[in-house]
């Protein structure tokens, strides 16, 4: 996974019928570049999340054969980081 | 997925009897590179879109073994970033 | 695969579902880059590890969808390289 | 997909057993970097080149395992990029 | 595939129960980064060899869900480039 910094919505009023209902967040990675995640968790601008990336990210939407590359798997917990 | 815009088509006479009919487009990434993407969409040339890559991207085509790893999955809206 | 050191723990109070429980570590990789990897091993920081990436590390985990896209496989012998 | 141009033949008399019979050819691509891609069509040297990467090439093997994650799906019509 | 160059074994005394038995070698791709890659073949040092990724490699063993993303599946033959 990569960590990354969400930086706002992607809207995409015309797309395939087979993308998921759901938000498309522009994030950030850490090595400086911009993917678009699906994300199922609502996360807000600015938050740090991890992101999976690869047909694993579409299994998630279990057979639907959605067409997504990209997932935030998880909010990281960024002021806790001293417990490692 | 990734940002990109449209930059005119890829046309090849000769290819292998599993590529699907319809377009391929040229597309320039964020990151400046450029990549050719499947685009069951009808997308103008310029237009910003959400292109899935690998195996995800094949997945479109339902078992069809498409040699396709990159595919146009939406148009993304320029005009409606202050929604975000 | 890849060779990576680990640089620490990463906490996700709030993740998917289908996140398998276990603990994701930051590693730095060879070329400097930064990816977060489950670790089945109970690996120790600053220690060499070997990454496997993509679908095969979601593999690992049986036909569960884990949403996981990078596994630590094993722990690097340091001290044995003119084994070779 | 990516674009490339072939750059003569890879010869490897000592291979896998699943490795398909068939042309190897180097070739660069468009960023500057070369791959070795499984040539269906019998391309030339110096010939444009469309090429898909990942499973997705695998995959054109129909089930047999191949070991192939780089495949020439079509050459480059480079007369008629007017017609864009 | 890509091209490289084998650079030593690696030694993983501690690993995943399902890595397979067998070599494990450091190999310095074109591009000059370095990656571990499974040999079936008994390579030597400082061979020239070919090296598949992603989960095609993982494929070379059959179901087994082998935690391996990089496989060398040809040695490459270095005095008959003349034959391209």
């Amino acid at each position: 996974m990569i960590k990354g910094r969400v930086k706002g919505k992607v809207w995409s009023s015309r797309h395939v019928g087979t993308l998921p209902p759901g938000a498309l967040l522009e994030v950030e990675t850490e090595a400086g570049g911009r993917i678009i995640a699906f994300d199922p968790l609502g996360c807000d601008d600015e938050e740090a999340v991890m992101v999976t990336q690869g047909s694993v990210a579409a299994a998630y939407f279990n057979g639907k054969n959605a067409p997504v590359d990209a997932l935030i798997i998880g909010s990281i917990d960024e002021n806790t980081k001293q417990k490692s």
